[in-house]
């Protein structure tokens, strides 16, 4: 999407290769929302070490900077002999997959670089091979977030105030976003509405990374406090909630999603707000069979026990607004300690319907349209 | 309570009057969690700020500060003449008050003061009787939480989980506290169980103020994001949930309490768990009969868009463990504003209990018992 930063507006995304250097260039999300700036990872070491660091976030931006490092692995390969690539592939595979071993995406992305760079006859081909692939999943990846955009668009209409948790925006993915798609897609067609950004505590990525993201698309927003969401929702001051989703069973049609979005999909459902997910393709598994067996993962408890943020700085001493030093305060009482679950799953009978790049469902229909939402046996 | 500071425990009042030195002795809340400290106000223009710059919260306890302000203006007269004592009065009551202007138990509390020091035939009288009755208001603060411990107490079972929001505890009160008073009267009873503190964004008085309460008084507990609650209850992690309220109305049993209380209660009722409220009888609004006509507190926008903390600072500078430096940090998009209502209304139907220091009542049982909960006409 556009950023614009000291007057100039430029088109970015998320992820993207430079050929000519062999790098992957991130927008450093560390940073966000105080600071912008786009670091190059110049060989897969320091990929891996950027999707580690959390440089990188979100389920379809670490799948695409995966498929780029492996590329990117692959091109520095020196040599003639496909046996000693492949030895070569399966270390920076390691690597990368290594860097953050829970998540699903960059294997997913990764497998379809290796097994598509596989059909090249000579280390060459491979090497070619490897960066189309990697280049084909992160526009595809693009594609899907724009087609959710359109199916989700007509939701929007004018005048609407909209809940979002958390941020499933085009930081995280390669561009668009999906939970954001159809805002930008109702913008493009004009028409003008206002957003509410839940804080999203611990990490706080709605009132930083999906504040920035509409700030930066000149879309009218407030951040509130995770707890007056239920307040807007009563006094009937909320017409439409849009989240994204990490996992959605496609048997069941229940969401998980960052902790808190359970929360507003009941609040919605009391007061018969409708309540969609976006999701690409991707994120369906079409295993599990109950909720219930979806791991939650528990978090470091430093994060609820306090925040991370920029330390307000008199303009004399040179720093613009928002550019002080980012540091942790303490919040908490300092003997206390935190439980801190990541996710939670809302059931598909809160769920109004789920936008996907194949069409809205309801939460019911998804295993009847099982193959066109992707899934293969 | 107790209170332990570097090895040595004391018994404190979160507000208290030094008679001698005709002072008002307080806690100062901003400073905790991290630090724990007594200011006293050495006039009654001192005690104002106090209050006006929430060294002092809690509606119990800015009613019992402003109670002993006012006798202590009283005391500091120079003179014989009543006439001139009243003139008097009535300027150390009106900076009183002006001190926090929305809040109502500061004036219930020096309205009492001032009716019994008229009973007074001589200057000297009446500055003896304003500090008894000053004495007795504070006393009577206590009285009613003790109250509410034993009315409250035997629900709080061994081995249960209790959620708590926000600080309804001893320190915004004189002592014990309301939410927190059953906790407590459990505890006396030698019973184990586990409280969850909601943090409470946007001012976190759960991981502020209660967390620090149940940690000194050796309670086990943690801190959990509000967006957690959800999680914890739908995995069947709670069993009961108390909460404070500012303002509850006897003729419908709407209670109004810190923004979120409203979620958590939806919640609450959605997955059949008890959800009481603990009041002292100066909460109850017995004139409005709807809850629409609360007029909420929209507080400002820098609250939710960032947060007080303080910097972790390594040991060998000097300082202890949470005594780094206070600041404020923003967290939000800077180019980003906020909502910040303070307050929301909790309908009767989702509350399983009141908890009175004259028994628990079902929210629609409040009018019928409307004498005995000290509604006067």
């Amino acid at each position: 999407m556009n950023v614009t930063v000291l007057g100039k507006t430029r088109h970015y995304r998320t992820v993207a290769f430079d050929a000519r250097k062999n790098a992957v260039r991130l927008i450093d999300q560390r940073l966000l929302p105080h600071e912008f700036r786009i670091v190059a990872a110049r060989d897969f070491q320091e990929t891996a070490r950027a999707i580690h660091e959390m440089i990188v976030r979100g389920a379809g931006a670490i799948g695409a900077t995966a498929a780029y490092g492996l590329a990117q692995g692959i091109r520095a390969f020196r040599g003639r002999h496909l046996e000693k690539l492949s030895f070569h592939v399966d270390s920076v595979y390691q690597t990368l997959q290594a860097a953050r071993p829970t998540a699903v995406d960059p294997v997913n992305a990764m497998n379809e670089v290796r097994s598509r760079m596989r059909q090249g006859k000579t280390v060459a081909e491979q090497q070619a091979l490897a960066l189309i692939a990697a280049e084909e999943f992160a526009n595809d990846d693009v594609r899907q977030c724009e087609a959710i955009g359109r199916q989700g668009g007509p939701l929007i209409q004018e005048g609407m105030r909209i809940l979002t948790h958390c941020n499933a925006g085009w930081l995280a993915f390669v561009d668009v976003g999906t939970a954001t798609a159809p805002l930008y897609a109702a913008q493009a067609k004009g028409r003008k509405f206002h957003v509410f950004c839940d804080e999203t505590r611990p990490r706080s990525q709605g009132a930083t990374l999906t504040a920035w993201e509409l700030a930066q698309q000149g879309i009218a927003h407030e951040v509130i406090a995770d707890n007056a969401a239920g307040f807007l929702i009563q006094r009937g001051e909320i017409d439409l909630v849009i989240v994204g989703s990490d996992r959605t069973l496609g048997r069941t049609g229940e969401v998980t999603n960052k902790v808190g979005t359970y929360t507003k999909a009941v609040l919605a459902g009391r007061h018969s707000i409708p309540f969609y997910v976006a999701i690409p393709l991707s994120t369906f598994d079409w295993k599990l069979s109950s909720g219930r067996d979806i791991p939650i993962e528990e978090r470091d408890e430093s994060e609820v026990l306090g925040a991370w943020g920029v330390v307000a700085r008199p303009r004399f001493q040179g720093a613009g607004p928002g550019l002080g030093r980012r540091v942790f305060v303490r919040v908490a009482n300092p003997s206390s300690g935190a439980r801190n679950p990541g996710f939670d799953v809302t059931p598909g009978e809160l769920i109004t319907g789920i936008i996907t790049p194949a069409g809205i469902f309801k939460p019911k229909e998804l295993w009847a349209n099982r193959c066109k939402l992707g899934y293969r046996e």
